[in-house]
């Protein structure tokens, strides 16, 4: 690490203070940016690598544009820091007590500068030619600029909008930051576009962004700041579409993350130590449901099984280590960002005789709807789909992992399963892969890792056939998924304070009701409670409530209510909407 | 029409036959099929256009191919007919009585010649891609061949199949079916590309299928089929991604649809007379929900008011026609097959003070389920989005419109409104296009037209206000949206058998409850029941049962199940769900 010889930062509180700074000034900021973001990445973690890489660019971008009148519309958030720093939020990098006072994103609640809230990828473009139509029919003038980085452009949103954009007959600039990675390494054959423009100094006829009728500037210093004034300066105002192709390093000035890019994308904290150099840190420990899936393909392969491990871009958040990938060789494919292809991909490949499993997050899951009900259920295909962090959390609103039951739960033909412990998962996961009836989604629990020590002997052919764990009376409590140990709680509780035996049931289907069970509940229950992680509206419970309504049943469900957390600690989360076994009980009491 | 001089079909029932036949005798073969074709359509409805202009590509496919061992994915389905006639089922053309015995789209059941069930448009490629990428897990050995119009090229997804494709190092064949036309024309930045390179008979260097990594052929007389046949010869067995682009017409061999190939790509019934000429064929006729529409942009638009209708490729099947996108210019934007751009382009447009309204289908919609949470309504952009073709139907497995009510209503922030009349229904317009708090989705009636003559005086702003239409006891009737008047019907039913008067509630508010309304009804009724037209999984009815799961009040949910129907006529429909008055009756008698 270079160390910060000058102070320009403090000097500068909003864009207008960027425009008055010096070229060698502008360079000091970019290395005073650099080492206040490393040490605050460092302390409580966060994307490390693109914001590093995009220090000068955004510099440049306030120097040369007015922001907010000109608008500038950055793709998925990796890259929001420096732009936080020029535009009043700097606080939140020099002051230790403000760290967690900004989100990692961008949020136009905290400033006038930041355009939407983002944090899904690919959406830039479109953005921006929404910005700039609404511009042309209003008859204002300015520019509107969409940053995006290569490893968004392989989101099917992101071609939707320069395919549109260049339609436009008017101002509109793509800066496409070109720093040669996704979030783990780029895949597709765009990407060898990209390296041949690299290559020929943008001088390649053969030109992706030209073939959809854009004009073009490439950028080989994209960590360059005089330079990159010098581009934007030429773009600034300009009357038609056009890309700015820049080259720029992820990782810029910090040399383990320029050498291990991906380990260094989203950065842990404490990374790294006094003399920035980076520690052994290894992210999920022991044994875990990542652990047992990679176990579990590797195995699947050496028995010559056609197993296809599939991911979105996202192996390191779900625990797919490069020494699994390696070992896995073909049986294995990172899609890109393109999880509508991913779906897809593995509906074809499994109506073909291999073994798909796409492991997915939640929160992207949702990019995939008409793929999960066209290509997969329609299709009846045997794809087996694992949803990871799922569940009511304290993440940031772009990111919540609560909405996936509702979303999945309501497309006919798909078989969604909630194991609650690892003998359930793996026999889930072992039922999936052999199967050929039904597309087999699997909600990985999150909040715990338990071993239940006893092998799962369940045969889950036979769907909806949900589990009475402790056979008892009055109460019933249908405890799904990650939330049957809240079940075993409440349940406790209610022995404790009632003095009888509350039934205790493990669902494990999502997408099917157990209607024998039910019916057989009303001969000595008067109440049932549902808990699910996630809303309740469109979720597991409602259903519940639905099959009980023309009996004299008594149903409650507990889960989250339909809104948009933002950061919100989870003990809050679970205050609010009941989710203790102590509020849980007070509930009971005023319906019994 | 030229006349059918031979009779070549009645030699093929399988593929094999086409492979003895010569070269003339498929020249003959393509006129026999054309002709039968038209005549069926002309009688049931149906993609003309998209058909007619693919005969000679099927014939040659399933000349050089070996299907069903060579695997052919055709796109979205518009061009099945030809196929369908090589592959066991002409009789589905040449006997009337069979008109209607197989579908207008791909579907295994119906054939191993069909490798999936395909509606929707853009997978071809992805579908492909996984495929392939099981024949070499398993060490197979076979074609694979995606067949994709121009089109469908503009979807997302086709983007993240070639960009994914170009990847596999092995067999991968991609027909591009250039007819120069979408379903409306072609838009965005691509087509100017596939321009310049049927212009340089395929030479361009800057070429997007190139550039995304794909060898390349280009063949300037797609509808010759021997010159199909030479290039799909030297394309068979390649060991890489390939794609072969063939300049075809749509509508080729029926005047009309060559001139008008809009109007042709889908046609109604007894659009052609006894001369094969075109008849005046007015789609949606009389006042109607789109032509509401159509004069409420228009009215906008002259009062200065930066609207922005916004229709992705289907301006035809939400009747925008063409005097009306003259009129609103620039104020019109068809995006194509893209419906993703479609909703961020619209919320950004709103966010920046235009005043964007999508027309869309409920089928389609399904492709958008991320941007409605992260672009729109993370962002609480004040877009509108007209719903259309909602709730159950007779329609194909396909293009069902009874999923959107799941799909949208347990979105944050979403206001989704369902008039049950004129009135409503430009009321609800009115508020959505000028208030700027929330996105409004509106479900567009599809059942019937109802002119209450009664001007509306609601205040849509004051959300999830349910409107008591006639105040009764005992049994309360919520009957949402265009299943208004069926529950107008159940009322009268009630009032007639049990001799008192139900109370009837149109609820306008799908996104949310009205407590106070609900329980104020504790006070005198003991049963709520629900109508919706649309599943029940999710939907409008089981937030109500979840409402009342801790009182005594019973309710009774009438919707649809959690099944795709697939051209089942809709009276069964409603008999099988009980959504007739008389078995909605009876169900109440069994909780009364």
């Amino acid at each position: 690490m270079e160390k910060v010889m000058t102070n320009v930062l403090s000097k500068v509180n909003s864009p207008q203070d960027v425009k008055k700074l010096s070229i060698p000034e502008m360079r000091d900021l970019s290395s005073e940016i650099r080492k206040l973001m490393i040490d605050k990445v460092n302390v409580i973690g966060g994307h490390m690598g693109p914001n590093l890489g995009i220090v000068e660019t955004t510099i440049a971008l306030h120097y040369v544009f007015n922001s907010p009148q000109d608008k500038f519309v950055f793709d998925v958030s990796h890259q929001c820091y420096p732009h936080k720093f020029l535009t009043g939020r700097k606080e939140g990098f020099t002051n230790p007590d403000n760290y967690l006072k900004f989100t990692g994103y961008f949020n136009p609640e905290e400033s006038e500068h930041d355009t939407f809230k983002i944090g899904h990828t690919s959406t830039s473009v479109s953005l921006a030619c929404g910005l700039a139509k609404a511009r042309d029919l209003k008859g204002e003038n300015h520019n509107v600029i969409a940053i995006i980085g290569d490893g968004s452009l392989s989101g099917g949103e992101a071609f939707e909008g320069l395919d549109n954009g260049a339609d436009l007959n008017s101002n509109l600039i793509v800066i496409v930051n070109d720093n040669e990675m996704s979030i783990a390494v780029n895949q597709g054959g765009l990407y060898k576009n990209l390296a041949l423009l690299r290559q020929t100094n943008g001088q390649a006829e053969c030109n992706y962004f030209k073939a959809l009728g854009f004009d073009y500037i490439y950028v080989e210093d994209g960590n360059d700041v005089e330079t990159l004034i010098n581009t934007f300066e030429k773009v600034k105002d300009i009357n038609h579409p056009i890309v700015v192709h820049i080259h720029t390093l992820k990782g810029k000035g910090l040399a383990p993350a320029e050498e291990r890019k991906e380990d260094f994308h989203w950065m842990l904290p404490e990374t790294l130590d006094e003399n920035y150099n980076a520690r052994e840190v290894i992210r999920f420990k022991g044994e875990n449901y990542f652990s047992l899936t990679n176990d579990f393909m590797i195995k699947k392969k050496s028995e010559g099984e056609p197993i296809l491990f599939i991911c979105p871009a996202t192996p390191g958040a779900t625990g797919i280590v490069q020494r699994v990938r390696d070992e896995l060789g073909d049986n294995y494919r990172d899609v890109g960002i393109a999880e509508e292809h991913a779906i897809a991909f593995a509906s074809a490949a499994a109506k073909a005789g291999a073994k798909p499993v796409i492991s997915i997050l939640s929160s992207f899951i949702q990019r995939t709807y008409d793929q999960l009900s066209q290509d997969l259920a329609l299709n009846n295909s045997p794809a087996v789909i694992l949803v990871n962090w799922c569940g009511l959390s304290n993440a940031d609103a772009t990111h919540l992992g609560c909405f996936d039951i509702p979303m999945i739960s309501n497309i006919p033909n798909l078989v969604y399963l909630a194991p609650t412990n690892k003998q359930e998962y793996l026999k889930m996961l072992e039922y999936g892969v052999n199967q050929k009836e039904h597309p087999v989604l699997i909600r990985v629990p999150f909040v715990n890792f338990i071993d239940s020590k006893q092998e799962d002997t369940t045969d889950y052919s036979i769907l909806n056939k949900f589990k009475i764990v402790e056979k008892g009376e009055k109460v019933a409590v249908v405890a799904l998924g990650d939330f049957f140990e809240l079940g075993e709680k409440v349940c406790e509780k209610i022995k404790s304070e009632f003095e009888f035996t509350p039934t205790l049931i493990n669902p494990k289907f999502i997408t099917g009701l157990d209607s024998e069970l039910l019916e057989n509940l009303k001969q000595n229950h008067k109440l049932v409670i549902t808990l699910e992680n996630g809303i309740l509206d469109g979720g597991f419970g409602e259903k519940i409530s639905r099959f009980y309504g023309n009996s004299d049943m008594k149903v409650l469900n507990f889960g989250g209510k339909k809104i948009f957390t933002d950061r919100v600690p989870i003990d809050v989360i679970y205050r609010q909407n009941h989710l203790t076994p102590e509020l849980i009980l007070e509930d009971i009491k005023s319906v019994f």
